[in-house]
């Protein structure tokens, strides 16, 4: 099986979690000197007496040609991802409950948008691209059962062809 | 006045916060492919029903030469920093408590490194360098007084003379 990645959209991502980017409509602070792009992903990190979490992931990129052989989910807890530099990067995902081949969808984000995964949305961990890629990363602490992992019935081949973001 | 900025470390800065920023004994997962700099600030959040909140602040840089001339105290909850992008930036602080004019710290934050200021703490508002800066916010949403500001008894004139990462 083979898919291409689309780009994402704060519409097309919606079922999965939140698009995390400025917006048309900012709050306007320190005088003037700030934009304010307000509460911008449901973050949804207490449960069952969860903290919510700040990390720094470094990811580096998968070998290509990419395959997609396993796939998570956080029961308990949404898990937000948004890059520090200047790469984008790729999300495949699939909707909450159970684990639905034929609904994966795998997107290309570019840098300056972040991804907030509600709780139960299954995941593949982080695919930077093109070079090592450093994301903030806002989740759970706390005691609880909160990571599923599950085999991919087939590995999923990912078709790059069409990104001209990427580096030769 | 006139203060120059000093470069910050975890530990000149710990008086006011947290240094976000990768260490040395990440944890490994995903497969090998990432390292997770794991739980890197002091996230307080939650206090009279308060929920952590995600947004992303667009600053300017102030015009040079560069004068300070108010600060602000979050009093129910932290507020933290980290840059998206490639530029430095400036954090001025002072002790939480009656503010304290002699205990005026100024450092200079290089891009990937963020700051987490406890609650309380006295700083500045987003003091960009360079050119139009994002930075992820983490702070506090909900009801109850969460910030207070104060003009400065006297400007303060930074100096940059020193400063290498600047632009001319």
């Amino acid at each position: 099986m083979k898919l291409k990645p689309q780009a994402i959209t704060a519409e097309n991502f919606s079922p999965f979690g939140d698009l995390i980017q400025t917006g048309s409509d900012p709050m306007i602070i320190n005088y003037g000197n700030t934009e304010r792009h307000h509460d911008l992903a449901r973050l949804d990190l207490t449960e069952q007496g969860g903290t919510p979490l700040v990390s720094i992931f470094r990811s580096k990129p998968l070998p290509l040609p990419l395959t997609l052989e396993v796939m998570e989910r956080h029961p308990l807890a949404s898990q937000a991802f948004i890059p520090m530099g200047s790469e984008p990067y790729l999300v495949a995902v699939a909707p909450a409950g159970e684990f639905d081949l034929k609904a994966l969808k795998l997107f290309i984000v570019q840098p300056g948008q972040g991804v907030n995964y509600h709780r139960g949305t299954w995941h593949h961990y982080c695919l930077a691209l093109n070079s090592v890629s450093d994301f903030i990363v806002i989740d759970r602490g706390g005691d609880g059962h909160n990571c599923d992992e599950i085999p991919l019935p087939q590995p999923i081949e990912v078709d790059l062809s069409d990104c001209a973001e990427l580096q030769d």
